[in-house]
C-alpha cells in the first residue's frame, strides 16, 4: 500500500498546449497492457534532460544524450517491460530503429526523437513488436493523453503518478503537467526512475537546462545518490513556449522566480510519490540534515541514514531505534565529526521529540515519546550537525517484508 | 538457518597455553543467560587490534585503543546485551569501572584490561550488573573455556563460531583458537562484529600488529566497508608466546610466513562463519573482482554488487537476474570504466558460466544455466574489469523474508 498517495484522476491534469500523448498495447514483454506510450512536441519546443551517471547507462540513454545536445525535439517514445540496458551494439540499434520509426510516422528525422525504456536489464528490446505498435500510439495523440500515459509507463509501480499545476508569468497562465515512474526503494540503483515534466512557458534554452539540473538534484536525485543510479534514470522537461508570456531569459526576473517555483515544485512531488509507492513501502521518511559544513557532507549523512536497512526496519517496526540512526551518522564517511555537537530529533506531523545529544541519549528523552512519533506514518529524521549552515533534505521510506516479496519475485 | 555452517564442538576448540576463559550469567539484559565472559593472559603476552572507523565508537572500543597502546594487556572482558555506545561520558566511565573490577580480580592495573560490549546501542550499561558477575566469571576461568565463550558472545547470531588449528613453527606445535560474532547482515554497521584470536607463538610486536591489521583487511574488512561500520566492531590478536618458538621478528622468515597463512586463514573462517550466519542468509556468495587498476577499485564493484538489496534479493529468491548485478558494476563509482572490457561469470563448485561479455549479455549464456547455479547454497560472481591486474574478494549473503523479520523485532 503506498504511504498517502492516491492515483491521478483523468480531471487533475491538464493538457500542456503543443504536447500529444497516445498510448498503444505493444506486447513488448506482457500481452494486454499499454506498454508504448508517445509524445508529440510541437515545433518550437525546448527540452533539456537529466540522466543517469550508471557506466551501464542504457542504449536509450545513449542516444536520448546525443539527440537533445542537437536540439530541435520533436518526439519522446517511451516503452517499458525491457529497459534495453546491458544490450550493446544491438540494444543501440534498436534504440535507434524505434526513432527510425517514430520519426517516420510524424514526419521528423530519428535525431529529433528521445527514446526511454524501462523494465527488465539485459534482455534485447523486441523492436519488431515495439515498431509494429507505433501506429496505434501515433492514432491515439491527444492532448489530454496524460492519464493513459501516467499508466503506460508503469512497472512495479502500485499507483500511476501524475501531477498538474498553473501558474501566472507575464501575465499569461502557465500549465505544467508530469509523469513519474519507479517503485523500487528510493535509490533508483533499484529500480528505472523515469520523469517527464512538460510546460508552455516560453524560456530560453540555457535557463531551461539550468532549471532542469537544479529541479532534478532538488527532487530525483534527492531520493537517489549522486553516481548511485540505475541503467536508465531520466528527468526531462519540456517547454513547448505556446502560453504566450514573453521569453524568460534572466535568470533574476519575476518570471523566472515563478517558472522556477512551479517545476521545482512538481518535480518533488514527482519524485516523492515514487518514494511514497516505494516497493512494500508502509512509512514515508524525510530526513532532514542541518548545520553542516556544506551540502555535500549533509547528503551523505542524510543517506547513510536513509539508505541503512537497519534503520529502515526499524521503521518497518515501528522502533524508535535511536542506536541505528546514530550509528549510520557515524559511519557517513564525516571523519572529523564531533558526535557530542549532534542533534537528532524524531518527528511527526504533530510533535517533534529530541532525541540524541552529546553524543548520547537526550536526557528529557522518553521511549514512550519516540515510539508514538513512529507509529505514524510521515516521520521526519532531523539531525543538527552543529557545525555550518548547509542542509539536505533526502527522501525514502521503510523497508518490508513486502520489499523483498517483490523484488525476489520480480521476473517471475 | 545458517549456510554451511555447522556448530562447534567442545572437542573442536584447544587450549592456548597462557589463556584462561571464564563466563558467568551477569544479567546484563536478559535473565538466565551467559553473557559475560573474562579471558585471562599470562604475563608476557602480546596483543594487537583493529578497531571500528565509525565516528560514534562505542566508549570500550575508545578505551580498548588506550589499553592496547599502553601495552602489557593481561585480560579482556567482553559483555552481550548492551554495546555501551551513543552512552556519553557516563559509557566511558562505566566501562573503565569495569576495567577497574577486572584489574582488582585479576591482580592487574585497569589499563591491563581490554573492554568490550555487544548489544543495543544508546542504552547505559548496567555496569552494577556486570561487576557483581565478575567473580562468578573469574571462578569460572580455565584453559578449555573457549566452547562456552563461543556461546555466551553470541547476540542474534544463531550458532557459535570459533576455530581451532595448530602448525608448526621453528619446530614447535602452535595453536590457534578464535571466536567471532555477529550475525547482522555482511556489513557490520549492521550488527556489532567481534572477532578474538589467541596463538601461542612467541612474535614481536611489530610483526602482531602488521599481521593483525593484514588478517582483518583479507577476513573481516572483506565483509565490511571502509568507514562503514558499526560502533562497536573489534579484532583482537593475542600471542602468548609460550609455545617456545624462538621469537618471530622476521617479517621474510620461514616462521612468518607459517604464522601469517595459519593467522589469515583462521580469521578467514571466523569472518566467513559470520556471512554463513548472516541474519536471514539462505546462500553464502563469493564476490570476486579480478582485473582491476587496484585493489580499491576491485572492493568498490564487489561492495556495489555484494550490498545491492536488488541483487541479494534476486539471489534469495535464485533468479539468476544478471542485469541487476551488472547494473551494480555501473555504478560502482569507476567513472572511467569501459563495460565493452567487462566479463562476468556465475560459478558453484560444479560449473562456472559466462554470463556476460561486450557490454552485455555473453552470446554463449543460456538462461537455464544461470538457473542451474542459482539453486546452489553457495555461489561465486566474478567480475573481470579488463583493465589491470589487481583483485579483491568479498563475501556475503543473500536477503530474505527474514532479515526483515529478525531485524524488525530485534529490540522486543
Amino acid at each position: 500500500m503506498p504511504v498517502n498517495l492516491t492515483a491521478p484522476q483523468p480531471s487533475d491534469l491538464i493538457p500542456v498546449p503543443g504536447v500529444r500523448v497516445g498510448v498503444a498495447e505493444a506486447g513488448i514483454r506482457k500481452a494486454n497492457r499499454r506498454d508504448l506510450t508517445l509524445i508529440e512536441l510541437a515545433a518550437g519546443s525546448r527540452v533539456a534532460g537529466v540522466f543517469t551517471l550508471n557506466r551501464f547507462c542504457a542504449a536509450p540513454v545513449q542516444l536520448c544524450k546525443q539527440h537533445i545536445a542537437g536540439g530541435d525535439v520533436r518526439a519522446l517514445v517511451i516503452n517499458t517491460g525491457v529497459a534495453n540496458a546491458g544490450t550493446g551494439e544491438q540494444g543501440l540499434a534498436d534504440a535507434y530503429a524505434t526513432c527510425v520509426a517514430v520519426g517516420r510516422a510524424l514526419g521528423v528525422a530519428p535525431e529529433q526523437v528521445l527514446p526511454f525504456s524501462t523494465g527488465v536489464i539485459l534482455e534485447p528490446l523486441p523492436v519488431d513488436r515495439l515498431i509494429a505498435g507505433l501506429p496505434a500510439a501515433h492514432a491515439d495523440l491527444r492532448e489530454d493523453g496524460w492519464f493513459d500515459a501516467a499508466h503506460a509507463i508503469m512497472t512495479t509501480d502500485t499507483l500511476a503518478k501524475a501531477v498538474s499545476r498553473q501558474v501566472e508569468i507575464g501575465g499569461r497562465t502557465v500549465t505544467l503537467t508530469g509523469l513519474s515512474k519507479g517503485a523500487g526503494m528510493i535509490k533508483p540503483n533499484m529500480a528505472t526512475m523515469l520523469g517527464f515534466l512538460a510546460c508552455d512557458a516560453a524560456v530560453s534554452q540555457a535557463l531551461l537546462d539550468a532549471l532542469t539540473k537544479e529541479a532534478a538534484d532538488l527532487s530525483f536525485n534527492s531520493i537517489t545518490v549522486d553516481g548511485d543510479t540505475s541503467t536508465n534514470d531520466s528527468f526531462i522537461v519540456v517547454a513547448t513556449g505556446q502560453a504566450g508570456n514573453a521569453e524568460i531569459a534572466d535568470p533574476l526576473g519575476p518570471d523566472f522566480h515563478a517558472l522556477r517555483a512551479a517545476v521545482i515544485d512538481v518535480s518533488i512531488r514527482l519524485a516523492q510519490a515514487i518514494v511514497r509507492d516505494g516497493e512494500g513501502a508502509t512509512k514515508f521518511m524525510t530526513i532532514a540534515v542541518e548545520g553542516g559544513l556544506d551540502i555535500v557532507e549533509c547528503r551523505k549523512v542524510a543517506y547513510a541514514i536513509g539508505q541503512s536497512p537497519l534503520v529502515k526496519t526499524a521503521f518497518f517496526a515501528s522502533d524508535p531505534n535511536l542506536g541505528r540512526i546514530l550509528a549510520a551518522i557515524g559511519y557517513a564517511g564525516l571523519q572529523d565529526l564531533d558526535v557530542g555537537r549532534l542533534r537528532v530529533w524524531l518527528g511527526s506531523a504533530a510533535e517533534e521529540v529530541l532525541v540524541a545529544e552529546l553524543g548520547g541519549r537526550a536526557p528529557t528523552y522518553r521511549e514512550e515519546d519516540g515510539a508514538r512519533v513512529m507509529k505514524e506514518a510521515e516521520i521526519t529524521v532531523r539531525v543538527d550537525l552543529g557545525r555550518g549552515r548547509a542542509r539536505a533534505t533526502v527522501w525514502t521510506c521503510d523497508f518490508s517484508y513486502d520489499y523483498v516479496k517483490i523484488n525476489a519475485d520480480y521476473r517471475s
